[in-house]
Order: C-alpha cells, then structure tokens, then sequence
C-alpha cells in the first residue's frame, strides 16, 4: 500500500495521484519509491492502457521537500543510507528523481501528466520522460535548480533539450525563473492549457482516444522505438527494427483485427495482450551504457 | 516506363506525382520500386536541381492498398517474395515504406512534399525525409498505425521525432487520430498551409527560389551535412567535415562565381555539377550500421 | 588589446561587440582570434556571469570580408597561411567560424546573442551555439552559403536542426534566402524580437536575472550538461553525471546557501567560484572525437 501517493484504475486508464496535498506533494524518497512500484504495477496490468500522473490539492509536485534545510541535498554524511535508498550508478548514490524519470521512460504504457498548480524542481523534470504534459491554468513551473546552488536532475539534461529544444531549455535552466502556464505552452514544455475544472477531464479523453481505438500491443512498442530511436545515429537502426517487428506483427491478431474492422467500418477489439504478445527481440528503452553492465 | 507514378521535369524541377487516383494513391511494392528508381534518376540528372512530390486526384496517398484484407500485412507465407521485392535486412524481408525513406533521405537534390487530401499511414511517412512539407488545406494526414495492429513505419520512429518533437509525436502516433491541416501545421509537421489551388503554384516557387539561386553542388553537400550531423554526437565532425569541404569547394568554381556575381550586384551563374563536383570524401548519409555492412 | 571588438564588463556582464562598423562587422581571420581570446577572458573571470554578443553600428555581422573577391574562400595558395592562422584537423586548415563556434559552445557562462541588422552567413552560423538570442525589429538574417557556392560552416551543420529543427534548417539553407526577424521568430531562431532601442536593455536584463539570482557553478555545470547531453544516445549518461553531481554540489556551499537563504525568503549570496569549484570529474563539452585526439 503507498502513503505518498494513490493509484487507481477506472475503464483502462491508471491514475498515478502524488498524495502530500499539506506539502503541496514535495516529493521524498517515499514517494520516489512508491512511483517506480506504480509504474511497475501499471505495466503487469494489461487491463492499463494509459497513466494519467497528478497531483492532489492545490499543486502538481513544489519540488524537494526542503524540510531538512541547508543540507537537503548533502548526502556525505548518509552516503550508505543514500545508497541504500536508490541503489548506486558508477560508484555513487543514484539521485532519487532519475529513478522515478528512467522507470517512466521505460513504460509500455502511454504516460499522461496532468500539470496542477506548481510543478517545481524535480515537480518538473519527473514529467519530461512522460509522452504528453497538459496544464491547468494554475500551473506553475520552474527548472529552480540553479537557485538553489544544485543542477538539473532526474536525468533532466538529457530530456529537456529532446522535449523542448536546447534554447529554450537554457533560458529555463540558466535564469532558475518560475513562469505560468502561457509561457510553458509558448514553450512547447505543455501542449495545451485548459480551465483547472478541464484538467482531469481533458486527460481523461486523450485516455480514452488512445485505450477505446488502439493496439495496447501497437503503441507500447511505438513507445519504446519512439524514444529509443533518438539516440540512434541513423534511420537504419530503426529500417532494422521496424522491418522486423512489422514482419511479426503483420501476421498478429491485431494486425487482422486492425484491418478487417477498419474495412468492415466497425470498431476495433484488439486481442493481442502486452504481457504476452511485446516481441521479445526489441531492445529495451532506456538502454542502459555498456560501461554500466 | 511507371505505371503507378509519373516523373516530369520542367526548368529543373522535378514532379513526381504519386498516380492510382480512383485508389486515393493507395501505396503498393510497385508504386514504392517506382519512387526508388525516380529518385535514382533525379539525382542522375544534373539539370534537376528540387524534386516536388504530390498526388494525383483528390489525395496525396491514402496509405498501404488494404484490398488484401486482414492479411495485408502478413507475409509469413510469403516469405520468400517478400524478401525478393525489396531485400532484407537484418534477416527478415525489408520493409517497403523504408525502402523509400532511406531514398529520399540519400537524395542529392531538395525535396519537397506538396500534400493535398489525404495523407495517411505510409502516405505521411515517407515525406518525413523530404526537407519541407506544405499542404493545401484539404489535407489530412494520421499516423494510423496502432489502430491497425501494427507500428509506424518506414524508419519513421526516427524521423518523426526529429521532425515535429518527441512530445507531438508520441500523442499522433498513440492516438493513431486523423488530424488535418491546421493541426499540422501547429505541429510543425508542414511548414505552411495554402488554398488548394495554391499548392502546386507555391511549391513550384520554392522549388524555383533553391533552382534560381544557389549552387547545385553547395545544396547537395548541405543537404547530407544537415540530416547527417543529426546522428553526430558532437559538432567536432561537422567541424572537421565542413573545414575541408570549405577548403575544396572554396577552391571551386562556384564560390568564385558566387562571390564575383554578389559583389557585381548580377545573378549568379554556377558552372559546377553534382555528378562531377561533388567532394568525394564526404560520408554518405543515411549511413548503414556497421554490423549491416 | 582587441582591434576588432571591444570587451566591456559590468556588473557581472560580459558585452562583446564586433567593431568594424564601416564593413557592417564583417568577420575577418583577426576578429575570430578576438572572439576565442574574449572567450577565454570571460571563462577566467569570475566576476563575469554572462557573455552578451552585439554588433557595433548598423548592424550584427555581415558574414566573411569579401574584399578578397572571388579568391575569398580560395586558401589552395596559401595553405601553409590557413593552417597557421586557426590550426587544422583532419589534415586541413581550420574553418574560422568553427573555431569561434567551438569556442563559444565550450564556454561556462552563459552567452546571449543580441542581434542587430544583418546577421548573414558566419554572423548568424557564430550564434548558434549561443544560448539565447534575442533580435531588434531591424535584423536581418541568412544562411546565404548556398548563394556563394560554398557550405553552412561553422559547424552549424551539427548546431542549426538542434536549434531550429531539420525542416527549417533545410529550408534556410537551400533557399539561401535572407529573412527578417519575424520570420526568425516564428522559426525559433531567435526567442523573442524587440524594438531596436530595447535590444541591449532586453539583453541586460535577461542577463541580470541569471547574474542575480543563481549559482555561477550550477549555471555552468548545467550548460555543460544540456549542451553534452544533446550527443548522449539515452539519458543513462545524464543519470550518472548528475547523480554524481548531485552528490558533490548537494553537499557544497551554494546548495547550503541556495536552500538557506530560500527557506529565509531572502536573496542569496552564492560564494562558489567556477575557477575553484567546478566538479572536475565532468567531460568536457564539445568532446573530441576520439580519432582527432
């Protein structure tokens, strides 16, 4: 059971709520933890189509919780706890928002946030790796890291520039400022602003546009080549792979599914399930550096 | 001689016209041979300096000829004629969309794709190698693929990205919707939108603008330059590529012609050809993976 | 003592202008060996917290003096000059504008391009790696290359589909045509256009909010990190680097004070020095690649 965050599924969809509303959801180790399981949970459940992340009360995510001060981010003197805490990557503690923003990464199902309120700090950077980010007019963002003598994390310097483009990341990234849901969508960080009472209601019918017409099989591996192909130097690396994989699910169930009903002009009922029918020769995004075997 | 497209050449443009109209130029392994040999044949030909494609009748390309039924995309009985119709690749039979994609994008010579009507599955695909799309605003365009139980092709999930932005693609590509031409263009997946009686008459002038203007030979390097720096993990090979490449075109006829016409305030008439200037130590882009050489 | 640009620092920022207004600041082989020496100058100066790029008088930069006629971009007979002048790599002379776009895409502060009147050829490719640009309503600008019978330099084959896409790269490129600055803006090329008069104000004050509010070391490592990352294949690497970095900067002086004087609702007063606190295990960036070490 979570206590930082709920997780509910209704018709498809799995909503991922971060539950500290007093806190404004200030994120923890807790609850970085509690999202790597609902992420995880979300992908065993083939009745999940789409996650839908947001935020209890007032906020998305205000950032850190900056409750133990001037050393919130001084871990030198809990280097084993830190460690424990996240596992390690070349020899130090893993920052705890690159393992929520990795594991979000690596979804076979399609990742929806729902941006309410302040989204600050790692509030932020955790949405990059999702595939669509809408904002409540509330919304408020800042990539804050600079003012507060830290960096970017979550692996945020490799997605923001992918998600934005590297100019516009920099102005965020170098002034620290925080800006409102207009110059967020200005900015291509959302890709739209709807009243906060269309907030949910809005991701929810994205949901449902993607779980009632597709392929769960179809769009989790799109999902993975999508976002994998970005680090592939050329398009044949993708040639390769989307030859073999639409060889294989050519002569799927789907695929007859996906034609027939198109040609009988009647809606779709894809048989074909993630647990059972992913195909298992195609690499898994993020592909981790050899180096870190 | 084609039987599923046509190629006509006027004042160093080239129109290739997509051309099965009672099918809405649905795509087949003809009509992608075709498109193979056309491109092959613009680049030969040093008086085509920009390739326009477009489709005949009242779309661009419907996407894959569905008259198979729900076994269009299977070939596993087919196996054999299915590796003879285009190759393969990594062992398995080539997909026909990537034959055509990986074409487009080793041209040597500006394409433009000038979309009218519809523009769906392989039909939006292979443009996205073309350098500048327009529409006429009775296109359409839809990244069907998921509600037909298969994924995007034709190297598109390294394209598409590139193109339009991992966010906007992901939500095309995951809801598999139908979207039109204003949608596109807030996309950036065209670069502008004119009447339909427009199209061919801008497209023509772009075209005419590159052709009239500039050096065959300087737009041939730039072109493989641009799309193949985007698989550079630094721009220290675009420094040491493009050094050199000053250094022999700057040798060259053009440049002195282009530099003596600017300062004498009169057109410029470039001398040099892509078939006998062209450096030869420039890398070819798309380039293969080396465990496919 | 420069004789091409002048150097001027207030208050933390750094203003470089090009300085032959006569010529409209046309880019010459002295000019380039200022630029990189600026840069150096900047980097080595903790006081100076962003770079500001302008151009004296009527305009940016109107590309390479062209006062050398046709034989401008001609160095077969003066190869042993080229090569003194800048270097080589690969066998070759440097490109000029490479070494000024290498330069100024290693620098640790962060620089803003304000760009007034014609920015053509090398004095629109030098500002790509620029972090921001802002323009006047007077710019100008265009990647003429193409018109003169050579090539984009300058590395802005690798910098230009980062910063404004591959689409819009083509299109500049192959037309060679020169565009104002709403068309700049609309293509991303520069994030916002002001009056001419509002030019350097705007400029000062974007760079008074990074001056006045953030860590000089964040700001730094970040720049590295962003500009890197964009040649990392999947965000595992950024998730090491900043995990590491994290750990060190977390338990630093300016996280103290960042987080400190945040929670205290008051300015903070970062003492960390980029020349003494910059974590040295980071890469450098743009890495060589191996082959040219």
């Amino acid at each position: 059971m979570s206590s930082e965050i709920t997780y509910e599924v209704t018709e498809g969809v799995a909503t991922i709520t971060l539950n500290r509303p007093k806190r404004l959801n200030a994120f923890t180790a807790v609850m970085a933890g509690e999202l790597v399981e609902a992420f995880d949970r979300a992908d065993a459940d083939d009745d999940v189509r789409v996650v839908i992340v947001t935020g209890a009360g007032r906020g998305f995510c205000a950032g850190a919780d900056l409750s133990g001060g001037g050393d919130t981010f001084n871990h030198e003197d809990g280097v084993d706890e830190a460690r424990a805490r996240f596992g390690e990557v070349d020899g130090v503690p893993r920052d705890g928002g690159g393992t929520v923003s990795l594991r979000i990464a690596a979804s076979r199902k399609v990742v929806i946030g729902a941006i309410n309120g302040p989204a600050v700090g790692v509030g932020v950077t955790m949405t990059l790796p999702m595939d669509i980010r809408i904002a409540a007019g509330s919304a408020r963002f800042g990539f804050v890291f600079a003012r507060r003598g830290i960096i970017p994390e979550a692996a945020s310097t490799w997605f923001l520039p992918r998600v934005v483009g590297i100019s516009q990341a920099m102005e965020w990234v170098s002034t620290g400022r925080v800006f409102d849901a207009a110059e967020a969508l200005r900015g291509k960080l959302v890709s739209r602003v709807v009243p906060d009472a269309d907030l949910l209601p809005t991701a929810t019918a994205l949901a449902r546009e993607i779980a009632d017409n597709t392929s769960s099989v179809s769009v989790a591996v799109a999902r993975q080549l999508l976002w994998g192909m970005l680090g592939s130097p050329t398009p044949w690396e993708a040639h390769s792979l989307d030859s073999r994989t639409m060889f294989e699910l050519g002569a799927g169930k789907d695929a007859a599914e996906g034609v027939t009903s198109f040609l009988e002009k009647r809606p779709a009922d894809f048989p074909a399930k993630v647990s059972a029918d992913y195909p298992a020769f195609l690499p898994e995004f993020p592909a981790k550096p050899q180096k870190q075997a």
